[in-house]
C-alpha cells in the first residue's frame, strides 16, 4: 500500500477553479510508480529490460473536487494479482478523509519490443502480492 | 454524434513512445466540448450562467496505444439522458478504424455556485436527445 | 511561415480563468512541428534517423491572456539559420490580431543517439530558408 | 531562496525519452507558488483577494535534459523587486549540480478584477526583499 501526499500548483486546475479531472490520472500513475518501485522495479528499467506496464482498464469515479492548494493524499493498492496483470485499487483524498476520486485499475505486463501480453517476473509478481495483498 | 479529427503531438507522447494515458481523457473532454457546443451551449457561459457539467464516472478501456504523428478520431456520442445527467460513448480510434481507446462516460449537471446536482436545462437537454440519440 | 488555428479547450486553462502559462509552449511547439513536416521532415522520423531537434534557448512576452473557447491563431517563421540550428519567431495570438504570447525560439539540431550537436541535413536547412527566410 | 525537490514520473516525459521540455515551466511555477507562499501569500487567496501575479516575460535556457526517474531540484530565488514586479531566476538541476534549464522569470502582479497592473502589497513586497534579496 502506497500513500504519496502532496500541494495541487496552479497546472493542475481548470477554469471551473478545480482539478482538471484528467489529471487525477496523473496523480494515480505516480501512486503506481512507486507501487511498481517498492517492488523493486524501476520505471526506467522498464524501457530496457522489455518489460513494460500498462493501464488495459480504468473505473472512475469522481466525488468532491480538490481545488488549488489543497494537500491530497494519493494511494495504490494492489487489489488481486494474476500471472500477467494485476488490479490497483486507488484513491485520491484530502486529509480529512474525504475522497475527491476514486478507481479500479487494471494494469496488464506487456514486452516492450511488441507490446504483446507477457508473465510478470516472479519476483515482482511475489513482491506485489507480498507487500500489498491483505490475507484472507 | 460529434466526430473531432487532429494529430497527436510531442507534448501527448511519454517516455514509452506513446499516447500518455491521461491524455486520451482530454481528447475525450475535447469531443464532449463540442458535443455542448453543438446542442447550444458554449463551455465558457458555463460559468457564468451557474450551470457546469462535471464527469461523475468513467470506464475506460485501453487498446492499442496511438504513436507520435497518428492522426486520431475522437468521438462522443449521447447514449442515454436523465433529468440530471447524461452519457456519453466515446472512442478515440485511429484512420484505419482501429480503437485506441473507448470509455462510457456520464456527466452530472451541478451548479456552479454550489456544486450541487441540478436539472439540465429543458432546451439543452432536448438538444441532447434530439441530436444524439438513435431512435429505438 | 506556418499557421495553425485552435480552439482552447478546457484542459489549456487555469484557476485564473486564462490559458495556464506553459501551455502556450505546447501550442508553439504543435506549430513548429508543422513547420518541419511543410520542410519534409515527420516528427516521428527524428527518432528513428538519429536526427532530432531541442529547443535551446526561449525569450517569452506574455501579453493579454487567451481564454475558455477562444480560437487561438499559432504562427511559426524562421528567422534565421545557421549550420546546426535555426531562430523561429512564434505568436499565439486572437482572431482580432491581439497577441497572447511571442517568442522567439532557437532550436538546435542534435544526433538523437548521443543528444551531440550535429548539421542539420542539407535539404531540410535549404527548405527551411527557402520556405520560410525573407528576402533581405 | 526556494528549493523543491521531486521525482521526474511518465507523466513528465515525451517520446524523446526526457522531460518535454514545456514542463520545466510547470516545475518552476511550483518554486514561485512556494516563494510566495514562504512570503506569506496564499496561492488560491490571490483570487479573493483582487491581487494576482502573472508571467510578464521568461528567458529560458536548455541544457542537458532529465530523464524518467531523475530526482531534480527547483529553485526560485528574487533577484530584483520593484514596486509592481519581481524578478526571479530559477534553475531545475540534477543532484549531482547539472543544470537542465534556467531561467529568468519576470512577474507581474495585477488586479485579478480587470486584470491591470498593481502595487505589490507592502508587506509581502518587504517579505520577498528581505527573505530572498542577497545584500550588496
Amino acid at each position: 500500500m502506497i500513500e504519496l501526499k502532496f500541494r495541487i500548483y496552479l497546472e493542475d486546475t481548470d477554469a471551473g477553479g478545480i482539478v482538471y479531472h484528467a489529471n487525477y490520472l496523473r496523480f494515480m500513475e505516480r501512486a503506481r510508480t512507486e507501487l511498481l518501485r517498492a517492488a523493486g522495479l524501476e520505471q526506467s528499467a522498464t524501457f530496457t529490460e522489455d518489460v513494460s506496464f500498462v493501464v488495459h482498464t480504468m473505473k472512475l469515479q469522481f466525488h468532491s473536487p480538490a481545488r488549488l492548494d489543497d494537500i491530497v493524499i494519493v494511494t495504490a493498492d494492489v487489489s488481486a494479482t494474476r500471472g500477467a496483470s494485476f488490479v490497483v485499487a486507488q484513491e485520491v483524498r484530502a486529509e480529512s478523509g474525504s475522497v475527491h476520486c476514486s478507481a479500479e485499475v487494471s494494469v496488464a505486463c506487456i514486452r516492450l519490443s511488441d507490446q504483446k501480453p507477457r508473465r510478470i517476473p516472479e519476483q515482482l509478481l511475489n513482491s506485489l502480492k507480498q507487500g500489498n495483498e491483505r490475507p484472507q
